[in-house]
């Protein structure tokens, strides 16, 4: 299948990644026109690619109807988003089975990219 | 704009929703084919749709890396999944100055779908 990147100056929509904001992270993310999230596990403001250089740069955030959501339409910069090394997050299919079956294949080496220090 | 629907099987990727599943209600969006949510503020399952009609037929589910999001691809029945009465729930953009600003236009209206019984 060949994509038409062409037709939408070069992006085709996905589904990267999940994550949490605060109105800080909302704030800096609206100051700075990269994402930045709020890490519940790390508890502290977390900006994407701040260790991989692989930010999201903001085109447009959209809310929902609810208020309580945000889309964030981004520029990945780089060949991907996940820390394990894939281009979306989603890179497993359910199965029928309820297996996570991997459908993706990866971009880049993540240990190249994250060493040890983990997800960034 | 004309957008290429013939390019996708007439499908144009976006976001049209978020919602929470439990696991009952992944059990049942895996058992019927169409989403299933657990309704956080109503304390039970929603089906997406059991009011409106505007059902949300699974393509596929997908898996993010930590295991904590599903990525649902669907067929939306009906002009939309918005009980405010647009396509999708992201129907307004964050502007420049922090304010909510509609974009897109209503494809329904959500009172003679929902009439007064709420969201759905």
């Amino acid at each position: 299948m060949e994509l038409a990147f062409g037709k939408s100056g070069g992006l085709i929509p996905d589904v990267l990644m999940l994550g949490f904001m605060n109105d800080v992270a909302l704030a800096e993310t609206r100051k700075t026109g990269e994402v930045v999230f709020f890490s519940r596990s790390r508890n502290k403001l977390w900006k994407k690619g701040e260790t991989s250089g692989h930010v999201l740069k903001v085109r447009e955030l959209r809310i929902d109807c609810d208020a309580d959501t945000i889309l964030a339409r981004v520029e990945a910069v780089g060949p991907g988003v996940c820390h394990e090394g894939y281009r979306s997050c989603f890179f497993r299919v359910l199965d029928e089975r309820g297996e996570a079956r991997v459908t993706e294949r990866k971009t880049f080496a993540p240990e190249r990219v994250y060493g040890s220090e983990g997800k960034q």
